[in-house]
């Protein structure tokens, strides 16, 4: 049986690269794709989510734009060292023809809430950018909080922070809405700084990407290059790229690629902490925990696993 | 087989009752006991070590004098904070008649690392306050970090501190050293907040130790009342106090009270994160993990071999 998924990205490279995993995935059904600003601007995120989609042949599949910027700040500009990762037009500089599809006139936020209505347990909400869209969704409607099965690359628990000691840059872009889902959401998968900067990517395996000669090879193998290459700046002791969007779609399809650790998280938001993703410890006695925290991984079956999708549905694209 | 045991104390309330809990356990042989500050100064603590062992008949365990400050610091003065929670005595303002027995003239470092050479892996060291001895006899003796099998009450790694948002009370005695403990120990089990916590005693179960009418139940239950009550104020929304160090002597007769994470650690030494424990980023793919992190614990079974082991123990002591 499929699972049915809405990915919440900010299409930046490596959410490119979970959103191929998404759709080279038979176990999932992919029924919409919302966007949420982050490492770019949320119309260029919506842009590259539909220009992918494209690219793969699915243009069929709706795109809807989330709110634009944290509910604590007037407006969003892209962080340098956004930039600096995902390049200006977020995908590393690859080339991505206009895609002929529009973003859908419904809402991010509507169409999260009525998608929990109407499937339900038989659908996963993975969000791999700021938590402002999810947030929005749980606070315009509290039965999206109580029914929504969450699996997100956010935050991190055991290790340090990756755009401060400790913060992670999801959580970083708004930690009021992470705080929010993690003190109201019900399921929630935390697929971490933890977990993620251990399944590391090498030019090795775009090389395989570039060697089908097709134009999905081309753009995986373009812009996960230009990210690698960031990370050879930012992170030279792991000796190549984290994914770390695309293992939060790699547990939805099979949580068994991680081992959970059951736990009620917060996020401080107050002076040098403010980001920190924490164990709530008024909720540490609780028997019911809300969050689970991946804190182990399968590297090996993780990097197989995504090799084969992205590799087959490259190799599905036109030659170049 | 039982198994060699040295407690590294800084005996404090809840350090009093691990050594009761070593003292009740078949399991164990308690070779020595070394004395650290934290709680209270070393001397009030191996005073405090010699007064307990003897109230429980055991005299002829040693006691050694460990490092009486941090190497960063001058001094220690015990912390207003330490007192409130301990009591002036260190063990909450209970009697404890002045023992007859000495401290041992070899230094609890020599001892230590004397103790590693001779038992090796028959041996588990526990350490339940600072670390700045254990540090010493790492930087003393190369062949112990190489060698020693540590079992330390020390930390949290997925909570706040309780001493500050970020540090735990032991850690933020010496930073440095429970850093060097984690950069050169290669067997080290950490029983921190994560797990303490969730192990709580309440007035009901001192209640049992005081209608034993003996003079050792007596002890327990006045020291331990005063833990309570110190807890009932700093801590209101945990119900009770936390077995801290009786936690990871539990552990050390039996592991399986605990769910580990395996991992690298380090601390954070500098500004408001100081005395943070978190992983090591730049060990995060090594093979090697040389932390067990304890995050789960089965409470109910570790409350009842605390309260069998300890009130069978306090049985046997005069009646008061």
């Amino acid at each position: 049986m499929t699972k049915k998924i809405i990915l919440d990205l900010d299409t930046g490279i490596d959410d490119a690269l979970a959103l191929a995993y998404a759709l080279g995935s038979e176990e999932l059904e992919l029924i919409g794709v919302t966007g949420t600003y982050g490492n770019v601007l949320v119309e260029t995120g919506v842009r590259n989510s539909l220009a992918i989609l494209e690219l793969f042949g699915r243009p069929d599949i709706p795109v809807f734009a989330g709110v634009p910027h944290a509910s604590t700040k007037e407006g969003f500009e892209v962080l340098e060292i956004s930039e600096f990762i995902h390049g200006k037009n977020g995908v590393g500089e690859a080339e991505l023809p206009e895609p002929t599809a529009q973003v859908q006139d419904t809402s991010a936020v509507d169409f999260l809430i009525e998608s929990v209505r109407t499937h339900g347990d038989d659908l996963i909400i993975c969000p791999t950018g700021p938590s402002t869209t999810i947030a929005a969704a749980i606070e315009k409607d509290p039965s999206f909080a109580e029914n929504a099965h969450i699996v997100m690359m956010a935050g991190g628990l055991t290790v340090p922070g990756n755009v401060s000691p400790v913060a992670e840059a999801n959580v970083n872009q708004d930690p009021e809405a992470t705080n929010t889902l993690f003190a109201k959401a019900q399921d929630v998968t935390m697929i971490g700084l933890d977990v993620t900067l251990q399944t590391l990517l090498t030019y090795e395996e775009t090389k395989k990407w570039r060697e089908l000669g097709t134009t999905g090879g081309n753009f995986l193998a373009d812009a996960t290059d230009y990210y690698i290459k960031a990370y050879d700046t930012t992170a030279p002791h792991l000796g190549g790229c984290g994914l770390h969007d695309p293992l939060a779609v790699g547990v939805a399809v099979d949580p068994s690629l991680v081992e959970l650790f059951d736990t009620n998280l917060k996020v401080d938001l107050e002076g040098e902490l403010r980001g920190r993703v924490i164990g709530d410890e008024t909720r540490l006695n609780d028997k019911t925990k809300t969050a689970h925290v991946a804190l182990g991984v399968d590297t090996e079956r993780f990097l197989e696993e995504f090799m084969r999708r992205l590799t087959n549905l490259a190799a599905q694209t036109p030659q170049a």
